[in-house]
């Protein structure tokens, strides 16, 4: 008898996702994602915090979010609404931050309450891979917003909007990361930042102010959030998988109660408490101290990279040198794909970001890549970037000399 | 000029759900939700626990995952794939578990998966609120599975199946909580479990297993798992919200690659590590114990709870004592509908959980109610009781004596 119970085939729904490989473990020059540096873990400081976080509160792990209801613990939105208070200019309280799973619900949610398919939103040309992928995955018209050096292009936003306006379209929102751009490290100043409001506020369109890498900044101001120029208008989101721990799936959205309330009612997961416990007592105290740290770590593997990247590359590349996180932006001659270079580069042990994922027209991102610098070691560093110039030069056949001639060879 | 930066309304996508109100705490009597004593989170285990985690795996809080990929921290896995085989006969390994934010997200993404609008499935007549939730958010088909005392009727399924078949309906799965069922709190018994997956097999249906309180049995035998009896017919999921902490968000999913490869490619959230972590080190030590322990302490409650209802509503009331859990389940007078209740009993600070919303025919259940005794002293179970009888008598009209005289007088 042919036993059906094998059978999930014929059960599974109509656009059901294939499985993907079981993990295999993390390449050896990792370049990829958005993971942090290892010995930058405050783990003496996390062990104490959960200590002292658990002797006060553990007995509440007994109640659905410690009883602190749909928002997310108390002492976490405290924490909060002091930092963004005092370092992003934001006049929130407690009640206007809703904790979500890493700054990844926030986008989701607010997609969720906001777009139909068929929606418009107009996004900056080069964008966080995962906002991205969840707009298409919606079916939504994602208008690309171009940038320069110094992040999103007022000019252009007004042209886009206008003729949007013209269309009869009204875009749902400006989706934007103005402080330490992703992918390209940029921040926006605070002119800018008035006339992107001032055309928010002229077309009737929020925008969706994502912060996720505003605390590691080692160049230039930090303008206000675009949150605190303008509450009404702006949701703002961010995170606490850059400053502290990717595990640890900790994000935030800051918003009124009619965006909030909205957000909760269409949630099905919420964050875990012990997490929320934790990072609450240890940034209380240490936030400051923890982010002067961890920004001179970075900045420093940063300029290794941006070393080693001259170095082995020589003329090939143009360099968006950031000024801040953890990302270094790079193209590489218009003849090449980096799609192409994916694969060899596996082989060769090596992970990096194709820009086509991190942008609005992906094959107009096709010679681009980022490379995530925080998590590998500076031998890593200059390892990895070595091998991946081997693989560019081998497998482009551009030769490997320019203005700079080429000195290194693959250690 | 008219300020557009209001005027979310025009932007919310059509459906999009009203925000509730904003949380107002806990009522005095707390009878709802799922819950725990506040007395045996095991809050120096934990400060313990967490101290022992982090000092080995902190440092790998700067990776997604711990870099353990997508399934979660192998050493959670490790330990429930232990526990399973123990406890409930499983011969699953670390690759066919999944760790979940909560069974909640085990529940959300095994619809995912399998379910389309206008399909059918098969749900016990009296199931968990969340999970009929989120099939009526669907649109799906619900038929509902008569129940007795002992659990499901296989014969009842039997005529189910067959009917469904002659109308050429292949339901997606059969969703049941065969060791202490939510809400009756019944151990359905071997043969029952062989009859159903009989039934399974020969109608090709896979079976959804919800053991969420399996754990926590203090009368009669609890046979093997359904997944044991036919791991490839059956998604089992539990839960670690009733066995140590539902704050902490941290659930499973056991099944073969060909579902969970498709749950993780159609998840947007992952649970947080640093719960991951702290669970496995804290129950490889003393999961035995704690459950010991929690449960002696839930099986007077019990007792607590079932006296003072025969006290307070003498032979108003039909009690189905559970077999283990946090839940009583209660039958008042055909007349009365429980749900004319919950404002009044609200107004008196008692919170219960009417019957309807753990039904699949709610009008069929609304003279069930179910009383969650977990959270609540004994103190406050006795007076909580006395205050919800007399709401109960006052608004029903019903006289207050029967068989038994009513004794006690509102404390």
């Amino acid at each position: 008898m042919n036993d059906p119970g094998f059978d999930y085939a014929a059960l599974f729904r109509k656009d059901v996702a294939e499985p993907g490989a079981r993990w295999g473990g993390f390449p050896k020059y990792n370049f990829v994602g958005g993971h942090n540096d290892p010995f930058q873990i405050p783990v003496d400081g996390l062990i104490e915090a959960a200590a002292v976080a658990l002797r006060q509160e553990g007995r509440n792990l007994a109640l659905y979010t410690l009883g602190h209801g749909p928002l997310g613990y108390e002492g976490l939105r405290d924490f909060l609404a002091e930092k963004l208070a005092r370092w992003r200019g934001i006049g929130a309280t407690r009640d206007d931050i809703l904790i979500t799973i890493g700054s990844g619900q926030g986008i989701e949610l607010v997609n969720r309450i906001l777009l139909d398919p068929g929606d418009t939103v107009i996004v900056e040309e080069f964008a966080y891979f995962g906002a991205l992928a969840k707009l298409r995955k919606l079916g939504v018209n994602i208008v690309g917003l171009p940038l320069d050096r110094e992040g999103l292009r007022p000019d252009a936003l007004a042209e886009i909007l206008e003729d949007l306006k013209r269309k009869g379209v009204r875009p749902k929102y400006i989706y934007t990361i103005p402080t330490i751009q992703n992918p390209t490290g940029s921040i926006l100043s605070l002119e800018r930042r008035k006339r992107l409001l001032g055309l928010a506020k002229e077309y009737g369109v929020p925008v969706f102010e994502d912060e996720c890498y505003a605390d590691l900044i080692w160049e230039g101001d930090a303008p206000p959030s675009l949150y605190s120029l303008d509450p009404e208008r702006v949701i703002h989101i961010g995170s606490f998988s850059k400053s502290l721990s990717p595990a640890l799936r900790l994000g935030y959205v800051v918003a009124g109660w009619d965006i909030l309330g909205r957000l909760i009612a269409s949630r099905t997961d919420s964050p875990g408490v012990l997490e929320q416990l934790v990072v609450a007592e240890y940034f209380s105290r240490h936030f400051e101290s923890h982010i002067k740290k961890i920004t001179k770590v970075l900045r420093d593997k940063l300029d290794t990279l941006v070393e080693a990247v001259e170095r082995e590359f020589g003329t090939s590349v143009e360099l968006w040198r950031p000024k801040g996180g953890i990302y270094l932006w790079l193209k590489l001659p218009d003849e090449v794909d980096v799609r192409d270079l994916v694969k060899p580069a596996a082989d060769a042990g090596i992970a990096f970001n194709a820009g086509p994922s991190w942008a609005v027209d992906p094959d107009a991102a096709k010679s681009y890549l980022r490379l995530c610098f925080a998590l590998p070691s500076e031998e890593e560093i200059r390892g990895g970037v070595a091998a991946l110039a081997q693989i560019f030069f081998e497998h482009t056949g551009i030769p490997a000399h320019g203005a700079n001639v080429r000195k290194a060879t693959v250690g």
